[in-house]
């Protein structure tokens, strides 16, 4: 993995062990068809999805709200680690362009998987610029909306 | 090379041929001790410089004035292509750590090094978020100033 330190008053930590292979949850976080089944927690969802998997492609998502208000999203992909490690930031767009964020905060996320017995440990890490992102991130509903996804990428990975 | 484009009206752009051989413009830009002899134009200078040669590694100077002031800056290097692509942006500190830049705008710079004859052929390209940005980096003296650190950087490089 690449030199990145988490540090417990700026960041978000989302860890859990999970059912399913380590192979189709990369699958299911590398896959436009796959993230669109599961990236939204419903009742919102996810109407489209572009990815260029490598650093300086495209992270695009465009989520849907239960009243179909849709809220596009392009970030930029920073580390491709087949089957362990996805980085990207919503600090840069595509070719790493800065873009300023549109939700207010710009933060970095960083995906990790790892085999866990039969299953995977899952780690996703919020990286932020200081504490009041944090915060802001955090009473978004970082936990539960994080969680909610992954709840719904697991179906999603078992039904493959 | 990785996924980006150039585009005129959000960019700038520094190209010219010079007479020394590309591994040593190469090292020049990623050895700490050469960097602090070239990176800012004089009468200016550099105190002090660090490099983690990796993505998400720090690219970070520390700039003074002829009067003795002194402007840290902290950058995340986000391509390292060995002798001919070196990527870093002010977006993202360390880590890959989202950052608000201290001088106002972000700006991601792109350095390609490629043979040309005997000497290389040298790009450095700093990519912007917006045009209001691009004009705010012209008006600094963009040309000027990366000019005559290339300049200082080829008088470095003949000194190897």
């Amino acid at each position: 993995m690449t030199a990145y330190t988490t540090n417990p008053e700026l960041d978000l930590v989302l860890e859990r062990t999970v059912d399913v292979a380590p192979e189709l949850v990369w699958k299911a976080w590398t896959t436009p068809e796959l993230i669109v089944r599961w990236f939204a927690p419903k009742p919102w969802s996810t109407s489209s999805c572009e990815i260029d998997l490598q650093p300086g492609g495209r992270f695009h998502t465009v989520m849907r709200s239960p009243e179909g208000e849709e809220f596009p999203s392009d970030g930029c992909i920073l580390v491709v680690e087949e089957g362990s490690a996805l980085v990207f930031t919503s600090a840069l767009g595509p070719g790493f362009r800065p873009q300023v964020a549109e939700d207010g905060f710009p933060f970095t996320a960083v995906v990790r998987i790892a085999p866990d017995g039969a299953g995977t440990r899952y780690t996703a890490t919020a990286i932020h610029a200081d504490a009041s992102a944090r915060k802001q991130h955090e009473d978004m509903g970082f936990a539960e909306g994080w969680g909610a996804a992954l709840d719904q990428l697991v179906d999603v990975a078992k039904s493959l």
